[in-house]
C-alpha cells in the first residue's frame, strides 16, 4: 500500500494551506499547460487518479463529462472533495491506486496530477489504466519531473559564479526518495522520464505529447517568482492515446 | 549552415584522439544501448547523418546492408573515412545536415549519433528524413541530453554537502550554448527533452523506444570513472518509427 501521508495531521493541515489546495486550479501554474492537452470531455466517461480536493472532478462536470469517477486514498481529502460538490454524477471512492482494478473499456479519459511519484508500483496501473480506456481513449497525466526527484539534496544552491543551480545527482539512479515537505520522511518514486515514457509504450500506449513544464512570460509578470521555475522543470505533463 | 568546427585544426586534433575516434564503438560507452534498439540491418538501406570516421557505415557493411550513405560537413572526418573504409556500398558525401534533401521513400533506417545537438534548424531535417524513410523505416539517434547542454557552467561542482552535483540551470531556456571543448566558442543547440520528442511526434513518428544512457556494472567494473555518469546523462537514444 502507498504511504498515505496526506492523513497524517501535520501534513494534512500544510498542505491544505497550498495555494492549489486553497484555490484550485487557480493555484496550479501547470494547469493552463494541462487543460491544454485534454480532448473535450463533453459526453466522456472520467477517472481521475489521486483526485485530491476533487477540483478536476467539478472542471470535468463543468465540461458536461457524463460519468466522473474520483479516487484517493486519503480519507481526508475524499471528505473535503464531498462537501464541496454538488453534481451527481461526480463519485468519489477510496482506492489505493497500487490495487487499482479499473473496467475494462469503459473511460474516454483517465486524468491524474502529480500522484505517480508517489507509486512504487506504477506498473501494474498502466497496464489497468490502459485496458480500463475505451479505444482512443486518453491519459493525461503530470507527475514531478525527475531532475526534481533526483537529489539527494533537493534544493537551490549557490555555485562559485553566483549562479544559483539545482544540484543534480543520482538522476540515474532510480527508487525512493524521502524529502521533508509539511511532514518528516515523504516518500516519492524517482523514476527517469525514459521509464515513465517507455512504460507508456511497453503497455501499448501511444505518446502524443510532452510537456516539461515552464510558467510563460504572462505568468512571470504577475508572479515574479515564478522565474525561477526557468532553471529546471519541477513537473512533467505527458499525453498518451489507447489505439 | 551548421558551424564546422570539425574542420579547425586544434578542434580536429583534440577530437581525433578521442577514445571513440581511435577506438569506435570500443571507446563509445552509449553504444550498446544503441546497438540493442537498431532493427536487423541485413539488406537495408541505411543514411547516417553525420557519419565521421564512418565507424557506423562500416559496421552497417559488416551487418550486410545493402547501401550504405554516411553524411558529415566536415571534410576531414570524410577523408579519414574513407581511408579507412574498403566496402564498396559506402558512399560518403559531404552534406549540410540543415539543408538536406533526401530521396523520398527510400531508406530503411536512419541513423544519427550524437549530431542532433548541433543543428539549430533540426526541424526541417526531421521533416526530410520522415519522408526519406519508407513506411516502417526507422530513425535512431542519440544526442547530448538536455541535462548536459543546459548549465550556463557545464562542469561538475561541489555542493556544501560534499557531494558533486551537476549544475542545472537554464534547462528550460533553450537555445544556443557556447563551450569550450578541444577550441574555444564551440556552439551546441539546447532543446528540452520534450521539443526533441514533441518534433519526432508532430512529423508523424511513432516513438518507441527512449533510452537516458547510463554505463551498466560490468561497464564500471571495468571503467570505474564511468560511475560517475549515474549522476546525469550525457547522452539519450531515441528510436522512432515512420507508420
Amino acid at each position: 500500500m502507498t504511504q498515505n501521508i496526506y492523513d497524517t495531521t501535520e501534513f494534512f493541515e500544510g498542505y491544505s494551506q497550498l495555494p492549489r489546495s486553497l484555490a484550485g486550479f487557480e493555484g496550479a501554474p501547470e494547469w493552463p499547460a494541462m487543460q491544454a492537452i485534454l480532448p473535450p470531455l463533453t459526453n466522456t466517461r472520467v477517472a481521475d487518479l489521486g483526485c485530491g480536493f476533487g477540483w478536476f472532478c467539478r472542471w470535468a462536470g463543468e465540461q458536461r463529462a457524463s460519468e466522473i469517477l474520483g479516487l484517493d486514498v486519503s480519507e481526508n481529502m475524499l471528505a473535503r472533495a464531498k462537501e464541496m460538490t454538488s453534481q451527481s454524477n461526480i463519485e468519489y471512492l477510496r482506492a489505493d491506486l497500487e490495487e487499482l482494478s479499473l473496467q475494462p473499456d469503459s473511460y474516454d479519459i483517465v486524468y491524474s496530477s502529480l500522484t505517480f511519484h508517489y507509486l512504487a508500483n506504477l506498473d501494474s496501473l498502466l497496464a489497468n489504466v490502459y485496458q480500463a480506456l475505451k479505444p482512443g481513449g486518453w491519459l493525461v497525466f503530470s507527475a514531478e519531473h525527475p531532475i526534481f526527484t533526483a537529489p539527494s539534496n533537493p534544493g537551490w544552491i549557490s555555485s562559485s559564479q553566483k549562479r544559483t543551480v539545482w544540484p543534480v545527482d543520482q538522476y540515474l539512479v532510480e527508487g525512493q526518495r524521502k524529502t521533508d515537505w509539511f511532514a518528516t520522511g515523504v516518500i516519492k518514486q524517482h523514476r527517469t522520464l525514459s521509464t515513465y515514457l517507455n512504460m507508456l509504450i511497453t503497455h501499448g500506449f501511444n505518446l502524443k505529447h510532452l510537456n516539461e513544464w515552464k510558467p510563460d512570460s504572462e505568468q512571470i509578470r504577475l508572479q515574479p517568482e515564478l522565474a525561477q521555475e526557468l532553471e529546471r522543470p519541477m513537473f512533467f505533463i505527458a499525453a498518451a492515446q489507447r489505439l
